[in-house]
Formats: C-alpha cells, sequence, structure tokens
C-alpha cells in the first residue's frame, strides 16, 4: 500500500464499517478477508519496550521494518541488530533528536507506525502519523491532558484512519479464557469489576545511569532507559498514571464504547513515601544522597471508582511504588460467578466460583476452568505466541494490528478505546486534586457507543 | 453496683480517663485494677445473634443475666434455656412488644445492656440506656441517619456513660495478629487498607418463615429471624449498609479517633440483581411469586473509598446479594508489606509479603506469620473462646466489655468508633444518591483525636 492507496483504502473500509453496523459480525469478517499480502511498518521509539515489537515484527513475513525513530542511538544499534538476526533488511534510521520521527512519517513507503515513546509523545505522534497518512498501533499509558483524547479522537475521524490501542493485557491468557467465560454467560449479568496496575517498579523507576533495572537511585538525566523519562511523572504529577492494563481487559468483558461506556470516576491517593523511603534505603542511595531531597507528587498507591452506563462499578489500584509481588488485582463479578486474580496470569493462582458449578460458599482454584475455556485464539497460536512479551500476548496485539490492517477490518481496541482508558488519568489528576471530586468521563464517541457492536474477539479466528 | 453508684463510678472514672490523657498507658491499666466482682446485665434482643452473648454471659461467673427483653416470645423461650442450661438463675422477662425494653431499662439492679436488635433500634435503645444511667454495649450495623451518630455521642459526653461498640471481627484471631504485626512495624508506615462485608447473605434475607437459614424466599412479616427485618434495607436503601466489620479493624490498625481520623468518602454501587433474581430462581419462589414484584434499591456491590487525616486510603465493598464464598478482603499495605486475606480468617488462607523478609516479588502464605505473631490476647484466652461465635472472636468482644466495666477502664471501641463506622451507612447513601459525591465525615471527637492515644489491645492484659 502507498500513502495514498493506504488514505483511499481505509475511507472505504470506514464508510464499509458504517454500512456494516447494522450487519452481523459474520459478514463484516468475510468482508474483511486479507487483501494485502504485506505491511510495511515504521517504528516510532525503539527502546526496551519498542524493541519488543520490533522483533514480533522482523519474525512475520508479512510485514517489512522500512524504518525506525529513536533518538537514542544505542537502542537503535541494538534494534538493528534484532532485525539483523531475524534475517531481514536492515531499517532506515531516523535518530537525529526527539522530532526526526517526523521523517520517518513522511515516507511513502510505510503504511503503518507502531508507537512505543515516552507516555507525553503518544498521543502527539500518533496525531502526526495520522496527518501523515499513516496508521498508528499505540502503547499504552495514560493522556498528559484530557483535550488530548480529543485531538486524537478528532484527528481519526478527520483522516479516517484508524488508531489501534495496544493493550496487551487484553490478551492475556488467563484473561482471554475469563472472557471467554463471561462470553458464554458462566458469571451471569457482569456487576462488578477491578483490575490494576499494582506492580514494584522502584527498582524501573531508578537505576545507575547504565543498567535499567534494581541497580541504583538516579533518574531523569542520570538515568537509563525508563528511569530517564518515567520517574519525572512520579515527581510531577499525582493520579491514576497507567490505567489501561488493568482497566483495558475488564472494559472489553463490558463492551465499554460498543453498548456500554464509562460515565463518572473518582481518585483518591496515600501519602507519598516508597519512593523517597526506596532512596534513603538503597545502599547506592541514602539521606544525603541529591533525590533524598526529591519530592513526590505521587501517592504510593491511588485508587479509583469507575461508573458506567449499564450499571457496574469498576476499582482501578495503582499501585507501584511499595514493595510487594506483582499482581494486577482483576475481580470480575457477575450474578453468577466471580474470578478473583491474585499472581501474575498463571492459570492455577486464582480463586474462582460459580454459583451453578462450585461446592456452595468455597472458592475453587482456577486451573480446570482456564484450561477448559482457553480462548481459541490461544489454541490456534500457542506456539507463534511462544517466546514473545508477557508471556506471550505480545504477540496477539501485535498480531491483531496488522492482520486487521492486511484485512482492513475494523481494529478490536480503537480510537475511542485509547481515549477512554487514556483519559483516566488526567480526571483522575484532577478528582485527587480537588480531594476526591467526581469526575464526568467524556463520551468520546459522541453517541455511537449504543450503535457500535462489541468486536474485540467477536468471530474472528486469527486476531 | 447500683444505679446510682455505676453513674457516680462513670463521672469518676471519666475525669480520670480526662486526667490520664497526659500518662503513658500503663499507668492508666495500673488504675485500672478489677474493682467490682460481679456485671448485672441486661439483654436487649435476645434473637439468633443475642442469644450468643446470652451464652457467653451465662458463662461468666463475673456476671449476672439479671433480665432480658425481646418482643418475641420464642426467641426469649430459648434464651432462657441457654441461662438454664449454664445453670444460673432464670432472667426476668421483658416481652410485651417493642418497648418493653424501657422497663428492663427501669429497673435499678442493672449496670449493663447488650443491645442485638434490629438495626434501627440500636442507637434510640443505647440513648435510652444512658438516660437510665446503664452501660451499653452495643452490636454492629450502620446508623439509619447521620444525626443519630451525633445523639449517640451527645448522650454519653452529657450522661458520662461510656458506651462499648461491640465489632467482634477486631478480634478475629488473625486480624488481631496482623495488628500485632503492624504494631511491631513489619508492615512499615501503613498506605492503603481495604476491608468489606463480602458475605452472601441470600440464604438469610430471605427464609421461609420458620426456618432461618435457605428455605425459602419470604422476608418481612412473612419471614424469620432477620428476613423479618434486615431485608427491608435492601428494598429501601443503597449505600454501605453494614460497614464495620471490613472497617473496625482497618480503623484500629491506623489509629482512627486516637491520632488519625477519617475524612471524606464517596460511594458507587452496582445495579440491583441478585435478590430479585434469587427469588424467581428458587424452587419456592419463581417470576410468578409475589416477591419477585419487590424492587431491591440495594446495588449488588457497594464500594466506598475512604480518605484518612493521616494520609491512608481505605476502600470497603458491600456486597451481600451475590453468590460468593465468605471474605471480609482485608487488605493491609504499608512502606515494608503487604496482606491479602482471601477466606474467612484461616490462618492459612491469606497472602503476605514483606520487603525485608519474602522472596523479592513472591507472597508467602500467611500461616507462618499469624502462628509467629499470634495476639498475646489469643494465646492467653484461646480456650476460654473456644466454641464461642465467629471462630471465637465473640468471646473476646464482650470479653472486654466485661473486664472494662469491672475495672473502669475505657473501652478499647467506644462510642467516638461506634458513631463513626456507623455514619459510613447515611455518607454512602448520600453519596450514592448524589451520583457519587464526595462527602465530609464528620468529627465526632470534635478534636479529641487529636490527643486521644490508641488503647485497643495496647498494655492490657485481660482484653
Amino acid at each position: 500500500m502507498s500513502f495514498n492507496q493506504n488514505r483511499r483504502t481505509f475511507i472505504r473500509n470506514t464508510s464499509l464499517v458504517t454500512l456494516s453496523l447494522s450487519l452481523p459480525i459474520e459478514k463484516i469478517q468475510a468482508l474483511a478477508a486479507p487483501s494485502t499480502d504485506k505491511v510495511r511498518v515504521g517504528m516510532i521509539g525503539v527502546g526496551l519496550r519498542g524493541q519488543e515489537h520490533v522483533r514480533l515484527m522482523a519474525a512475520r513475513e508479512d510485514v517489512t521494518i522500512i524504518a525506525m525513530a529513536d533518538p537514542d542511538k544505542t537502542m537503535m544499534a541494538t534494534a538493528q541488530n534484532i532485525i539483523a538476526k531475524a534475517g531481514k533488511n536492515k531499517a532506515v534510521e531516523f535518530t537525529n533528536g526527539n522530532h526526526d520521527y517526523k521523517n520517518l512519517l513522511a515516507r511513502n513507503d510505510i503504511d503503518a507506525v507502531i508507537i512505543a515513546t515516552p507516555w507525553e509523545w503518544h498521543i502527539p505522534q500518533a496525531i502526526d502519523a495520522m496527518s501523515a497518512g499513516k496508521i498508528p498501533g499505540v502503547e499504552v499509558c495514560g493522556a498528559i491532558h484530557l483535550q488530548d483524547c480529543w485531538d486524537v479522537v478528532n484527528k481519526s475521524e478527520q483522516t479516517k484512519i484508524p488508531v489501534m490501542m495496544l493493550e496487551n493485557v487484553c490478551y492475556r491468557r488467563d484473561v482471554m479464557a475469563v472472557l471467554n467465560m463471561v462470553r458464554k454467560g458462566m458469571f451471569g449479568e457482569l456487576l462488578h469489576l477491578q483490575g490494576g496496575y499494582e506492580h514494584d517498579l522502584r527498582g524501573v523507576k531508578f537505576n545507575d545511569g547504565i543498567t535499567p533495572y534494581n541497580s541504583g537511585v538516579e533518574f531523569g538525566a542520570k538515568g537509563y532507559s525508563e528511569a530517564k523519562w518515567r520517574t519525572q511523572h512520579s515527581v510531577d504529577r499525582n493520579g491514576e498514571l497507567y490505567p489501561t492494563h488493568g482497566l483495558g481487559p475488564v472494559a472489553t468483558m463490558i463492551d465499554i464504547n460498543r453498548g456500554n461506556r464509562l460515565t463518572k470516576l473518582s481518585s483518591i491517593a496515600t501519602k507519598s513515601r516508597g519512593l523517597h523511603r526506596y532512596i534513603v534505603n538503597h545502599p547506592k542511595g541514602g539521606a544525603n544522597h541529591p533525590n533524598a531531597k526529591v519530592q513526590f507528587k505521587l501517592g504510593d498507591i491511588v485508587t479509583t471508582q469507575i461508573q458506567t452506563a449499564n450499571g457496574e462499578t469498576i476499582v482501578l489500584t495503582h499501585d507501584t511504588s511499595s514493595p510487594r509481588p506483582y499482581n494486577l488485582g482483576f475481580r470480575v463479578q457477575g450474578t453468577n460467578g466471580i474470578w478473583q486474580d491474585t499472581h501474575a496470569g498463571e492459570f492455577n493462582a486464582g480463586m474462582i466460583y460459580f454459583e451453578d458449578k462450585s461446592k456452595p460458599h468455597t472458592w475453587e482454584n482456577t486451573e480446570k476452568y482456564m484450561k477448559e475455556h482457553d480462548h481459541p485464539l490461544w489454541k490456534k497460536y500457542e506456539q507463534q505466541a511462544e517466546g514473545a512479551g508477557h508471556g506471550g500476548m505480545d504477540w496477539f496485539v501485535d498480531n491483531a494490528f496488522i492482520e486487521c490492517i492486511k484485512r482492513k477490518a475494523p481494529f478490536p481496541l480503537d480510537v475511542y478505546d485509547l481515549a477512554t482508558w487514556y483519559a483516566i488519568t488526567p480526571l483522575s489528576e484532577k478528582s485527587i486534586a480537588e480531594g476526591g471530586s467526581l469526575q464526568t468521563i467524556p463520551d468520546f464517541t459522541k453517541g455511537q457507543w449504543k450503535n457500535r457492536k462489541p468486536i474485540f474477539c467477536v468471530g474472528q479466528e486469527e486476531y
């Protein structure tokens, strides 16, 4: 696809989608059989996260990595090595500062870009990509300003270029098994959902400036990898800074933006202790280390209550500055059953209960149900996904991005999902700043949610 | 103690407490050695819950049950049987309607009363008890109106008669072991706490009018025991109706009303589905049963976010209308560790993690820690508590009530705790009615929280 073909294709595709709202999903899928063999991809951001996308894209026969942009030449070299190891051609490099990605976007041999940059760049770069006729796949985070969410939606609507929200946890194997059980009606009517980002990131937010993890107490200019930019958000902001891993999976289960929508939230935050304590207690830190003077604004644990149009409630927890085992804290509860996730996605590590199946008032281990209701997509692509990042789920989200482009099919996680999920961050910051006040979550679909049908893992066999 | 002695005693006791605010706790305890051998008790409400208190009081050599009030003659007969089986003298009965308890209160041979009546009676009866010079021990629930909380505080301050909040879960063995670990500093500085009442009560809210549990779909006039009165609250009210089991234990850990206080809350509720569904699906119910027409106002899951003066946050969950295993959902998280409760208080059924003890990023089973830090009170009184209600914790809460009266010592859970915890209910109702708005939690101590010292299980060896 050239740039112009690409735009025409998506104009056609968009009108097809609009037309097909009244058609059953199967019809849409039939119409959307693959018509493009090869997707020409540009990578924007090839740091440690971006390199996983490079690895996945380089391994695919239906993708050519044309170019990559990143101001960090060391990261760029590593990314080129990944491509070389996969036996693919070297990508064109754009490493001339933060804005050189615009030259990548100006090329006419790129169909789509994957954006895996520091948070503040996601939406500006997605918008620039659409302006240049490229389809952006955008990594997770929260918005910096609420207006950013409107801007990305408006740009997509104006250009008719779709955007994919690359939320990998929607494809976590246990999460998809639970989605499968939800779709089969095993939980009854859903009522209450929880999720979060409960991950001790202290050893990521700080390092020694040379190696990325658990190596020191530096950040910002003296830090390396994520510590270079991510930690500053903990200095400047107090809110649900990373909502999508917790929210995305449960949003797909209750059809957010597709028959349902998020309406209101309020957030509260604990005092901020963990990051300062980490610096002071670290062998390379101490009370006299300059970073011991830094005031961190981010509360150690941020809780957000969300209401929906269809009467479910959601609780999100952001917990990244305290010592704790990793757990996204999922809970899916309906009129007939409840699942609680306690670990990191292992099939046998949660608790589950169904009124019509379990011994009364007694938790069951999840393993039996997870195996029995393993999602067809995982069964089919288990081997391809093996070795991909985050237990294989990264393969699925990148696969969906490429397969949809090839088929000219709507993305299962789209620009409205991106805007809605990203919006949690600035709204939660405002809520906390106002003492926990109630905030209205905008309807980025402008009423379309009432007629849009669920498409995440509905009917498709390929993504 | 006679009524007049009793009033004088407590006036003295109160001034002693006021005086002793600047004294170390050990001094207070030394001054508060037992000076009364026998406490003369009246029971107000001897239904299924009250009968457990009757059993515990009848078993004690330091208590005489003088009289009992309950309009239900069957329940009264059962309560008298309990006393007889314990080899104690029959109690004087007051069964002449809902207000006959006032005649019990008018007696001059009763020192204290235990109030275990339907929720709406707790505060009026506690106030009447104080007016009659009796010390009330009050069962758990939430207030009907916020003003009730002020009324009970004002009455106690005016009469100088103390009130004990009979929150048994504060004495649950694992909860007390965790409190012990909190006090030893093992969790570091506390940050975030969770609790709730997550208990499938459908088989309690409805029965056949003859047996209490899981026997039918009747309630109100046609119901039996709790179904007679408790269920109507689910028809009329939408809020955190039963806050104290979840809140009380975590409140003692962060010194609420004693160096800290609750400041604000907001609540959200899911749609209401579970109770209607239960009626419709029950073999004795069905879509044509008259109760299938009842509209239940109570959302199936109610979530409440609470903020504190010292910067901790609390999340409460009320979840009593859905199929699920019992779990109060405790979480205690500090700068150095986290505990998550997943079952019903079994020592080996939770997850725990301490930065300085656990394998990095890995949950440990709780059993080792629970055993090692088993609270001294439990070690000492394990045998006495054995067989008492709710795994023994009922023995401890009733023991505290009696021992404090004997020693003229301040109650570990007092009228300010009662008012603060009960207040969550009307405030959460208001929040939900206003779409999830932020509510201010009154300071019932009127500033005393700044100087009051923690006394729950501090220093005492007996309660």
